[in-house]
């Protein structure tokens, strides 16, 4: 697994660096997201500290993306370089023994030194998680928004169904990083399911801008209230503003579920 | 809904004493099981409490049966006298109101005042969860017992079907509960289904021992092991013997799902 040259001036081996790629899951609800930040605990923050417990490196590590603070995740994919000898599936139970048990290590392989987590992503599928009864049941609290309200189910499922296809999500993300970046995003699949009094919104997309999961199911949920129209509705990819598009829905319910390369 | 009949003494109307049964679902993570308990977080000592604060009154809170310190309710069953007036759907309002989040009231009605959540139960469904895989993902560790190891399941499956069916349960409790009282119990419905990485047993009886469904478990997992075989499985109906059985499994992947009556 690693190579057996030695450095031509001194004979002895030299240590290769090698690229590891780690997927992993999160509950995100004591976190602030994966990004690293100031005086906040997060993913990519705390596994940083993990890594370097390990192998004595300050390892650049880079994740598939930015998740929001309080989103949860199964399977998010993560790649940093490290010249120590450990093989991978030595890593996984390495870190899995130092991180929370909220922040567990599925798998890690070796990979290319080209690849980069965020930069090679080709699509990332998420769900929101919605609880429709009258009284959310303990076991559901941490992954489900609570929305106790009669909806019109096949409207939001008709809306979701044009989510489809090559949009600019400009209405669906906050006005200032709207502003300052390119806002149209590929969508793949975007299916709605009532499944007993669960609702679950299924999106896989080329990339998701700040929110726009949420603010899709906030939109959808307006639609299921009748507050939002199939006319309104279509406005929202050609008028790009925040303000037609429906509530931001709460970061709990979300889950990033793969990232495919 | 309440009597109009008056004292014949006073003529003032005599609040009459309602018997209420409750519905209530609970993550047992943070508490010693349903049975209240000096100086230990109880549900039915929280639950309780909160009817305390809203009616004023010391009820005697009866609940479908014991379970276990850290494990979880669906659907338990409790039932409570009171003198308050207030309406079913008011107490499921103020109940959860009160409670922590992880208890929740699912339902409440008024049942004749013979109704007893213990005596009058026929059944109790319980579910145990396990969870195969190499890593126990975040989202599972408070409900599945993590069990990494290779299980024979068809045996399991084999071995949990000769459950059904009226039998002597004393090799499935602690010695000391074996020793003083009776042991038989009938089986409905017993099962074992392997869904992807998790395992999920279920079984339905009239009653339940103490640890019963956790030293079931334990057992098919030896089996599953193949540290029991089945001829061992199938004396431990006649042996009543605590040693002959498998382990207890833990306590968190057990999880009472519904009670009939």
């Amino acid at each position: 697994m690693q190579s057996r040259l030695g450095s031509r001036e001194t004979g002895k081996p030299i240590a290769t660096a090698r690229n590891l790629r780690l997927t992993l899951a999160y509950d995100g609800t004591r976190y602030h997201g994966w990004q690293i930040q100031a005086n906040q605990a997060t993913v990519q923050g705390i596994l940083g500290r993990a890594i370097e417990q390990i192998s004595g490196e300050q390892a650049k590590l880079i994740g598939s993306g930015r998740t929001d603070a309080g989103t949860h995740a199964r399977r998010l994919v993560a790649n940093f370089v490290t010249r120590a000898r450990m093989a991978p599936a030595a890593w996984v139970r390495a870190l899995n023994s130092i991180l929370p048990h909220d922040i567990r290590i599925l798998s890690a392989r070796r990979v290319s030194p080209d690849f980069h987590a965020r930069h090679d992503a080709r699509s990332k599928l998420y769900r929101y998680q919605v609880f429709r009864g009258a009284v959310l049941p303990p076991h559901l609290v941490r992954e489900h928004y609570h929305y106790p309200y009669p909806i019109d189910i096949p409207a939001m499922q008709n809306a979701a169904r044009k989510f489809i296809g090559e949009h600019d999500f400009g209405s669906f993300t906050p006005s200032k990083v709207a502003d300052s970046k390119a806002t149209v995003r590929r969508v793949f699949r975007c299916e709605l399911k009532a499944t007993g009094r669960r609702l679950l919104f299924t999106v896989e997309a080329n990339g998701f801008l700040q929110y726009m999961v949420r603010n899709m199911m906030g939109t959808l949920l307006e639609v299921g209230r009748g507050r939002i129209n199939l006319a309104r509705f279509e406005e929202l990819f050609s008028k790009r503003d925040r303000t037609l598009a429906g509530f931001t829905a709460p970061a709990n319910g979300l889950v990033l579920l793969r990232v495919r390369y």
